[in-house]
């Protein structure tokens, strides 16, 4: 007995014997905890903040043990129980005992400024806590600007919450948080921080309204460059890819590069997102564009710990829509299998200067086919020919107006979807036929294999398999300068790339 | 400062003259939170468990705190920041920071014996966490039988999940947890304790195995009657009701309940669960049935705490399944706005033991209307009679194969639906026409107003609103011998119960 207590006390002495910061972090949580610890011996209901709160905690940490010792031979202590009872009146009063936690409330991937006075908050939250619970946001800015011992200045505001992607089925689903205040804060260099205060409103359990407290950004005094919201973009036109995923084509990817890099011109910048699609040959690929400053490559890999739809991709377009918003007077959203196309005699520029007014435009698909080509091309010639060079069979039954892509004026959208942004100020058209229009070779991508397997003679319309084809040669016509254009920018080095 | 040092070891001088079990929680929790605020300061998967399971504490007793206190001047130290970073190769590596919690991992209602070595669990978990991810359970039987200082004896095995009411989309889903031991555990009468380690096994992070250790059962030494088990069951009929909610017609339950006994007879019992439905008046007309033992309440209110299908009535009808499982010959599911019904010249009992070979029969419906009546009941005489006895007319357009009720015997049932178990042991007949069925008076139970609202001569066949009707008086013939029933079991103490 009289060791026991002696090595309490060397513990204590121990834990002690550190740095002011921990002293003050470990009081902070020997009282939550102590807390916790009494609270378990008191009825519940008895205080404002229930104490599943805390044994929430109590459960998890135990777990967490649990998990790192073998199996437990020495149970960690029980959450405070619920037992049940016979009332008074011959009622079986039945208690319910919650254990630990299934999803988070919220993960933050990301919160932009959007000018003097708004945020924006990318995250994702548990899918059920907002279909089936009130789940609510409350942004707070934390200003810097406070002598010490004073209580610095605070500014709150409802949250207005927005789901790209409402209606697909997951553990999580995705969150832009739109914080915009009365009136600027932080605007006066003394930085600050902004705080999402994400309340659950009862979604996992109507008795706990329970409510954590992300800091979703910081900035450092002098930090804020106010100039950005108001200088004219750096680029013209910046590509947010979606989440890549797979056993991406190598050449596929290199051909998808030479050609936007060529359409989008010198003022583009385009940001991929590997999702565990770039693998090394992948990443050989768009190496000479990373170092000719048009490619950024974005890890997002750590999604993966958090089942949403395809990969997080709403997460992720919603990321780049905001980090990016002031650096590109258009953003253009579609996948690596698509290839955007302007008519001759006109230039992305001159397109998208037509469209100007509009905040957002759509733009009609060409569903072109992943395996018809050109008898010519038989024979091992189409080994040499690029994928958009030799698919020159273009589905004609498939409605053109299926699955849109689209661009947008970033600086007035609140967030993006997939096939279109639902939340801009400013006008969307629809009416774009004949100006753009975009190839899709579906399934190419992710196919790591020649994708020619029919060799065809028809110059008109054709039908396999039911579908009726025309023969479209628009894209192998401009093969020859994407080609001429790669070996300027980059010389011949993605010349021997695989499929 | 030399106050500010004094303070703190105060607070930890108070912290430290409690009972001895106290000195030893705070000391377990202080450990493991120290553990927690120096992982902080560690890498991300450094270690065996991650420290995202004590993040999750960190954040939500710091929520808690929060909530207590005005908001956050002083906020709660971040969550472990995994800031973006970029990387050698120019890659930007991106991070995402998980915080609190959305939904339990388990919320344990009950657990039972059944047998030597077998045990039912009945909970609540996370939907998500079971639709798209893959939660599991393992049992482990902890015996008391060691002597001090000795580990004592455990036995594990994998618990069977059965998932009743799959499908349906809420926050829970309920979840039946079969736990079979290979031999015999707790039967040498040294008690012993059941716990259920619930695994999320990644679903709500992939990163993350949280297990949480469920104390599922505790047995005092000496406490299981293991005779139960083989003995004759008290009851030949048990009735598991569902929940019970909303604005319930105290009449309607009244006679519901006189039907119910006097069809079941003096062996029988009628397990009520009240989920907010059971408000004064519907308690006294329980009260009489309670008194006389033929009644049992529980008051299950607090599942409201957590949003699954119907006020989680599958979790209670397991719940009552498991629990009364050796207390009954045979247990019947219906709701209380339906009425078995067995033909005259055979008894409930001549048929239940003509389908004795069987572990479950389902009983077919007669849908009655809920405001046709016969207009010899009308200008005020309506009013006296009972709802069985005036609603006699019945839809012989709805298929009387939909909608099935159904009886089983529960010793060879693992779990129980609502139209019926789909985990039995035994046979299954539906082939029970013209020997039982149930007339259902839909609506007529949570309608407080007198049900008849259209009285009808006809006395075969008559269509109404485009369904066709036949005059069904066989109820109707009954209730005479039911309200003497009645009279003779309780008096005529309910007789002034208003609709």
């Amino acid at each position: 007995m009289v060791k026991e207590e002696r090595e309490k006390r060397m513990f204590v002495g121990v834990a002690w014997n550190c740095a002011a910061e921990l002293k003050f972090l470990i009081t902070a949580l020997l009282f939550v905890c102590s807390l916790a610890t009494v609270l378990q011996f008191l009825p519940s209901r008895f205080s404002l903040f229930s104490s599943a709160d805390l044994r929430l905690c109590v459960s998890n940490v135990s777990a967490a043990a649990a998990e790192a010792a073998p199996p437990p031979e020495n149970t960690p202590p029980p959450p405070p129980d619920q037992q049940d009872e016979v009332l008074e009146s011959g009622v079986m009063k039945r208690g319910f005992k919650p254990y630990g936690a299934a999803a988070y409330n919220f993960v933050l991937m990301s919160a932009y400024r959007g000018g003097l006075s708004t945020f924006a908050v990318m995250g994702l939250s548990s899918k059920p806590l907002h279909v089936f619970g009130k789940a609510s946001y409350q942004c707070q800015w934390v200003s810097h600007n406070a002598t010490a011992g004073e209580q610095p200045p605070i500014a709150t505001v409802t949250g207005i919450k927005i789901l790209p992607d409402w209606g697909y089925g997951h553990v999580y689903t995705v969150v832009v948080v739109n914080c915009t205040f009365p009136s600027p804060v932080g605007h006066d260099g003394s930085g600050g921080k902004l705080l999402l205060l994400a309340s659950t409103n009862g979604g996992g359990d109507r008795n706990l309204n329970l409510t954590d407290i992300v800091e979703a950004l910081i900035e450092p005094p002098g930090s804020v460059n106010l100039s950005l919201y108001t200088s004219p973009p750096k680029y013209d036109y910046l590509y947010c890819g979606s989440s890549l995923y797979g056993n991406l084509s190598p050449e596929r990817v290199r051909e998808w590069l030479a050609y936007h890099v060529r359409l989008f011109g010198e003022r583009s910048h385009f940001v991929i997102h590997d999702a565990g699609g770039v693998y090394a040959p992948v990443m050989e690929v768009l190496r000479p564009w990373i170092e000719k400053g048009y490619v950024t490559l974005h890890d997002i890999r750590d999604q993966e710990r958090f089942d949403g739809y395809y990969h997080n991709q709403f997460l992720i377009v919603n990321d780049c829509l905001h980090r990016y918003k002031f650096d590109a007077k258009w953003m253009f959203f579609f996948d690596v299998d698509e290839f955007i196309f302007v008519p001759r005699k006109s230039t992305i520029k001159s397109v998208t200067d037509s469209l100007s007014d509009y905040t957002q435009f759509t733009i009609e698909q060409m569903t072109m086919s992943n395996k018809l080509c050109l008898s010519e091309d038989a024979a091992g010639k189409s080994f040499r020919k690029w994928g958009f060079e030799k698919l020159v069979y273009r589905d004609v039954k498939t409605g053109i107006r299926r699955d849109r892509k689209y661009a947008v004026q970033p600086r007035n959208v609140f967030a993006t979807g997939v096939h279109m942004s639902q939340n801009t100020a400013g006008k969307t058209t629809h009416k774009t036929e004949g100006r753009i229009k975009y190839y899709h070779y579906h399934g190419t991508i992710s196919d790591r294999r020649e994708p020619c397997r029919q060799f065809l003679n028809a110059t008109t319309t054709t039908t396999v398999d039911g579908i009726p084809y025309i023969m479209d040669t628009t894209m192998r016509g401009v093969a020859p300068s994407v080609k001429r254009f790669e070996l300027k920018m980059i010389g011949p080095r993605l010349q021997r790339t695989r499929q």
